[in-house]
């Protein structure tokens, strides 16, 4: 059963306390992080090898795995399983691979050429989660714009199961994309080690991936503390669903659950037009939790979440734009005109045959998105993330007479005598 | 003098500490800085006022100034000066106004639609700073690319001068953006204003802009305090200049004395093909130095900078690309060749007769660049930076019976059992 709110009974300062979510700092998080960030820089694979014992029960002869391994692990899933990773694959291949596009010298005045090109980042590191669930999806979301954009180094850890190796699904994957080593190193101490590099592990430029509380801290101290760069603050995922009496009940039921079941810090919220909607999907809840094999976890996500009834799918899409949203759902007939009112949010799902899950493995938009309210500034992983846009400027002579006085003057009005000899001294 | 190495005598351990800058991290700020931001979020208003008057020597009655001020400073400056901001907008909004491209609808399978639309961030922060030189260039560098993208709501803060008042050039880029309303605010203060929100100052989504050391820290350590988000990590400015014999060594040290008139704290470095053009650079510095009115300041700087010779071009090239410069002018015949080359730069300047300072102001491109080696992973400041590009997908009827399958085979292959049903309740 959902908490029920009724918007129009909700003071600003109810709605702000409703939206606001996993702010709470932790510093027993931030003191057992640091120490594991220490450790990891002092004593490198030493250290690895210590906290895969420690945490993941076993004993490593050394922390990767390599194309033989690779290949053999790969072949232990069927063909049925390999055929779905790769129409997952492509259809992610397909939808990043439009990213990126050459963009037009622009000539700002004649003779003084301006442009973008993009390089890719060198050495990046992507973090495969492997706790609760193994996500061999997040993989491939991560893997395939790297590729695209071009990335040299591809540094993958993921932490080892109990056998000591990795599971096929993850195997397969890196086999699509032609990935031929993984570090068996997981949590805060896989994220410390891509960022100062050990004797086995490459430092990278950029860290990407989702992880637990441990990962996502690890990654922001990280961040502050070296010059490695991350993808995003990364909470607890959320959904948002918002609809009117065109809606299916168990639809949308279906759709919380699948949030409410990645863990108990989920959060799925039901943003609804019809006061019996919401005493439907309730009721939907309590129908389908009951089969579900993970649902201890589901259920306490949804003590963590609520419905709010709205007078029109105008104010929902106000309440959702304040919220945020990670993903977002939109079942209503009227999902086209709503879609225009879209502020904020990570990714959208629009109709009621979109269900999230589809983005979260295969339709080719990215499930590595921001949450805990960041979609009001970050997007989503996507091909962009994995290059930096470099400016590039060109001047003429006849450039240099366009451009030159103006420079003069504002270099002056600043104060930067050497700024406007540098264009002075051209001019002759 | 620039002091000079020899390429092929450098080990990878030397050209590692050449290449190290600006990461020694001092708690002596952060202790100062988590102070005003302490102080920020308890006292608001009150504590900037105070600040004002402790750090900017003003008594200030309101912390803003309105559209009727604004217009009065702006009429201060004269008419060859309104023109070379006038310019310089408008090369700076032609370049930007390029970078927001309307993005396909890709059908990764029948039926299943995929694409991604901007949104502009709702509320953004600029600060412009105003301490050894007011930068009204910076404004028009933030505040142009804000408005292309759509911000609803541009919050500027810039410290007071000791009229307690704004310069006519900060206030003119003002009006040439049509934001009505400026924030005497400076430092880390102001920082903190736009991340809490206070009773005059608006809370903000995103805080963009350089700054000196206080104002830099209290950005990165904001970031992982609160929800706002900021643009890049920024440290003191950097150029690398790579030349061969066909450069012109009195351009060179031109170049590099613009750079190292900034502050002390910047760096100016010259990787050349030829002894002897280092030499020579060496003697025009020494001259060009002699007459400039920041002399002091650009001396310390050099100090802190050096030549590099190597043997090529294409081994400069590689220093370059470890070095990860701000800036990279290319000063050599050669310029379209070595482009190709480049890996990682923030902005890049070619041939012999395009400076620095002509992108510090005018020429289109965006002066707001990563520094300290960060052009590794991160891009400078662009119409990108003020908006997130969320992703939208609609499946059909016939887009579900292509998919659902492979997401239902996923779904059950990570034990998301909820993900897998909400797809099979939707094929009925």
């Amino acid at each position: 059963m959902l908490k029920k709110y009724n918007y129009s009974q909700l003071s600003s300062q109810d709605i702000a306390d409703l939206v606001d979510r996993n702010t709470d700092p932790s510093s027993a998080i931030q003191d057992t992080v640091l120490h594991i960030i220490d450790e990891v820089r002092r004593h490198g694979d030493r250290a690895l090898v210590d906290y895969a014992h420690q945490f993941d029960k076993v004993k490593l002869d050394k922390l990767y795995l390599d194309a033989d391994d690779i290949d053999e692990l790969a072949f232990t899933i069927n063909r049925e399983q390999q055929r779905a990773l790769e129409i997952a694959f492509q259809n992610i291949h397909k939808f990043h691979s439009y990213q990126l596009k050459r963009e037009r010298v622009v000539e700002t005045m004649p003779g003084v050429k301006c442009w973008r090109e993009p390089r890719p980042i060198e050495k990046v590191g992507l973090y495969i989660p492997g706790g609760s669930a193994v996500l061999p999806s997040t993989l491939l979301m991560l893997g395939v714009p790297a590729r695209i954009a071009g990335c040299k180094e591809i540094v993958v850890c993921s932490p080892p199961q109990a056998s000591g190796k990795i599971n096929g699904f993850v195997a397969y994957c890196l086999k699509l994309l032609n990935i031929k080593r993984i570090y068996l190193v997981g949590g805060a101490q896989a994220v410390a080690a891509m960022a100062f590099g050990t004797e086995s592990i490459p430092k990278v430029d950029k860290i990407f991936g989702p992880g637990n509380q441990f990962v996502t801290k690890a990654k922001s101290m990280l961040q502050g503390m070296t010059n490695v760069s991350i993808d995003m603050p990364a909470g607890p995922s959320e959904v948002l669903v918002l609809a009117d009496e065109t809606a299916n009940p168990a639809y949308i039921a279906a759709d919380l659950l699948a949030q409410a079941e990645h863990g108990v810090d989920s959060q799925a919220v039901l943003v609804a037009t019809s006061d019996t909607l919401i005493d439907e999907v309730n009721k939907q809840l309590d129908e389908q939790l009951a089969v579900l094999p993970r649902k201890e976890m589901a259920q306490k996500a949804l003590e963590n979440s609520y419905a709010i009834l709205v007078s029109d799918l105008t104010e929902g899409m106000k309440f959702s734009n304040a919220y945020a949203p990670e993903h977002l759902i939109i079942e209503s007939d009227q999902w086209k005109s709503m879609s225009n009112q879209i502020l904020n949010a990570g990714s959208v799902f629009l109709g009621h045959l979109t269900p999230e899950s589809a983005g979260d493995y295969a339709s080719g938009t990215n499930h590595t998105l921001p949450t805990s309210g960041y979609a009001r500034s970050y997007s989503g992983v996507s091909v962009d993330s994995f290059v930096k846009k470099i400016t590039f400027q060109h001047i003429s002579e006849e450039g240099l007479l366009q451009i030159g006085s103006t420079v003069e003057i504002l270099a002056e009005l600043e104060g930067l005598h050497a700024h406007k000899n540098a264009v002075s001294i051209r001019k002759g």
